[in-house]
């Protein structure tokens, strides 16, 4: 089978981006350290289209050298919203009738694959700093938390392999 | 929801990770250049408990101090094998009636989504280098092309992240 060409791939610009109906999912990135991870995050954003992202805490911004080296141009694509603090995000989620999600591991969280959002449902989901996870005061203020299982010797997902993962599962259930 | 210590994650041993049945997939890595996204990819296969994984031409290998910092000691469970070329691995996974299948955007190729294997069928996936892909003459050796939908300005998700994705999705198909 013949590899497609740039050009053959219907790439959406970025203004055709910019109007298109969004799939209702909002990103919240809570205190991320690597800017590599969340220029990883907005290229997987890009591609399932996402609302927005927020970025809080010491999560890094656009513009930035390090996030452009992983983002190739999809901060460009993407909306984004800066809070000084991850719980401001969760509030003002709530106030506009998100449902938000915690991914993380927790007592009785909802497995990934049991996770049955409606079609067109408005949802946040919250990936945690690289060692400390989501803070707990976070996870405190979620509508649930949902895990992504696993089954082997680390349960250590890499972040932007978890935003990756979610948001493939979740473009499926949503749209 | 209180989250988990480490100690209740019920994570596996090395040894019991050694012992345990597999999930029947091969991840294969085609020239892939940055031991970060090595690493990454050990991780991910430590977490949903893959056969192993075939790392082909310049793609690097353990032990390799850059691929230990995203890994995490995941190398330490994951069986690995050396190929000289990518094709050298094909052919002996074909040898051992699995089924091959590159992830790219060609002709024709399945949506991830509509891909749907038999409960523990033997599979390898095939991811490309950051910048090529998967080599055509790779593409032409495997059974069929699978393709990660994407709505996007880009079409080109972090091989870490792709490797996530795919490994999540045919983790609840053939287990």
């Amino acid at each position: 089978m013949r590899k497609l060409l740039n050009v053959e791939l219907e790439r959406k610009s970025v203004s055709e981006f910019k109007g298109a109906t969004k799939t209702p999912v909002i990103i919240v990135l809570d205190n991320v350290r690597s800017l590599n991870n969340v220029g990883s995050v907005f290229r997987t954003a890009d591609a399932f289209l996402v609302e927005s992202v927020y970025l809080c805490g010491i999560t890094g911004c656009p513009p930035n050298k390090e996030i452009q080296k992983t983002a190739l141009g999809s901060t460009e694509s993407v909306s984004w919203k800066y809070f000084k603090t991850t719980l401001d995000a969760v509030n003002d989620l709530k106030e506009n009738n998100f449902n938000v999600y915690a991914i993380e591991q927790a007592e009785s969280a909802i497995m990934l694959n049991n996770f049955m959002p409606g079609k067109r449902q408005k949802l946040a989901v919250i990936f945690g700093n690289e060692v400390k996870g989501v803070q707990q005061e976070v996870i405190d203020a979620c509508t649930d938390v949902i895990e992504i299982p696993q089954v082997g010797t680390k349960h250590s997902l890499n972040i932007a392999v978890s935003v990756g993962i979610v948001m493939w599962d979740l473009f499926q259930k949503v749209v």
